[in-house]
């Protein structure tokens, strides 16, 4: 049996009896029932993950997958690729954007080279999992082959375990970089919801009218080409995909493996959740909504999947920037169901 | 010249300068341009008020100003009055849910005695600000006089200068306790929207239809007995408003003449900033909006002061745990602007 395949089948769920409790002391709490919205699911949640009330989240990762990507060639992305592998760096010396976010947050940052079209030095702090140089450019042949999207969702897999071999990790959080990625994310969602590009298409780190016409006829072009098969998504991930997309993807079924909840990021981190639930449903359980991305085809990403998002500020960077944020309300959420009294606790007058 | 007259005059505007220095920086930084959405914005106001680009927030703390309303007789509310004085027992305590985000988010809290129809023991630690024990039950009678009415409002302004006196405040909360306050504050909404209770009246802590409709008429009775003047705020408050609602217009106000950011609440605290911002408008450049309550007359309240909020995570509690949790994105903020480095910076490519 393959790693991926032996791995999804330690997948455990969370304990509905902890989670039927964490709602019964959140009802009973000395405030309005449900007053605190869509933070009390995600507490009741967090609970049945833990297997207990009073969840501690103190130790929290943020894994920014990279990946380059050869669809660049068609002009999709205001930047060139170079920024990819210039981030990376960026992300080592602590100076992006989701390095000040996650430090706000509590969360360390670790970024993965999944298939960044860069040698970096093997003693460069990051996780060295690249797959190869970039993907192909899917407008004119597939972005990399069934192994290799194979090997990019199971080394995510393998950063969890590797992290958790060297401590606890209480949450986990994911984030994207790769000049061009959102162009393979947008036919990723093209393909689940079955809605054409051009409905679905943003722009991404800012590209203006004409550049986005070129985008939707670019990811129209690759669809057509490959037909990539929904029922399959390694065969999507493959012909359409990303290897940081497969990275991320990896992350969450990694998480849903080892028992840890896992808030993915923006656009391009929720289409690798959306293949990585796709490949191991039960990992569903795990996952954790961190925003609402400013690309448009983010919110058919989270309805495929099921999910609320917590925030909704107009972020469209990645990074992880969002799951950062995010990890500040999740972690609240957990002092929501411990430490809020309830009735009987304060003597307070319940409702007539 | 009153107390009240005198705070606004000393009111002064953030600084346009380094409002624009901040935006400027904010364009430069190594990240696609706009790409951190709201909290780019709110990270240049604070910028703004405080007159520096690196911003700091450590000193927070969040009031919630409570007071009892005399029309609970005409049972509008789920819960009994007494609920309200028990409540500040329990902000005292640390018990309240406003007492566990606030610590989450770093925050002190402190309640405010406005009109709790209670003899509170001398000693308790709370702001001892009462104008009268309770408002009149405004189906039947003014909530209160004119002169209560801008003694509620220059409480709030007194209780920023007593804080400010203590000590450095770099952000203020605010939050209400009161039952039945949603009535008075669905009421103030009608007056400034001009649109009918029934498009505004929202379920308070949880009541049934039928009670929303007894809400609705008990609204329209006090608007046709009273016939509030939205030009003139403290009519409005005296008429149909209520004591806290009175304390949290001003803090609003109270913290822009110390110039000092303030986040309110959800729908009472909204009904109070919207008050104080009509009382005293220069005060509206120092108030930012949390989150989006459940009650649906907020987002009127919110439009009427041309505010985004911060959070949508479906809450209707009050107390301030709408503003406590914003205050973590407030802080946020502030990193993004000072601590994301620029393109010049780190050396990255800009967009092309």
């Amino acid at each position: 049996m393959s790693f991926l395949k032996d791995s999804i089948k330690k997948i455990k769920a969370p304990d509905k009896i902890m989670y039927e409790a964490a709602k019964e002391r959140l009802r009973n709490q000395a405030r309005p029932v449900g007053s605190l919205g869509i933070l009390e699911d995600v507490s009741a949640r967090l609970a049945g993950i833990f297997r207990k009330i009073d969840v501690n989240l103190d130790k929290k990762i943020i894994i920014t997958c990279a990946g380059d990507h050869g669809v660049c060639a068609e002009g999709v992305s205001l930047f060139p690729s170079e920024v990819t592998r210039q981030m990376v760096y960026n992300f080592v010396n602590g100076g992006a954007s989701v390095s000040v976010l996650a430090a706000h947050a509590g969360a360390d940052v670790k970024a993965a080279d999944l298939g960044v079209d860069w040698d970096f030095e093997p003693d460069l702090p990051v996780f060295h999992k690249k797959v190869r140089k970039g993907t192909g450019n899917f407008a004119v042949e597939p972005a990399m082959t069934l192994e290799q999207a194979e090997k990019s969702v199971e080394a995510g897999i393998e950063i969890v375990g590797e992290l958790v071999a060297k401590g606890p990790v209480h949450l986990l959080g994911t984030g994207d970089m790769g000049i061009g990625n959102t162009t393979p994310s947008t036919a990723i969602i093209s393909v689940y919801s079955g809605l054409p590009a051009a409905q679905l298409t943003g722009r991404g780190t800012g590209i203006d009218d004409d550049a986005i016409k070129k985008k939707i006829a670019v990811i129209e072009k690759g669809l057509a080409l490959h037909k990539p098969d929904p029922k399959n998504p390694l065969d999507v991930l493959s012909k359409i995909g990303g290897l940081e997309i497969g990275g991320l993807a990896g992350l969450v079924i990694g998480a849903a493996v080892y028992g840890i909840p896992v808030v993915c990021d923006g656009f391009i981190a929720t289409a690798g959740a959306l293949i990585g639930c796709e490949i191991a449903p039960p990992a569903r359980d795990y996952l954790f909504a961190s925003h609402n991305s400013a690309e448009i085809g983010h919110r058919f990403m989270l309805k495929h999947l099921g999910l609320t998002p917590l925030l909704d500020l107009g972020f469209r960077l990645g990074e992880g920037t969002g799951a950062a944020l995010a990890m500040e309300l999740i972690d609240a959420s957990t002092r929501i169901l411990a430490d809020i009294k309830t009735f009987e606790e304060v003597g307070i007058s319940d409702a007539q």
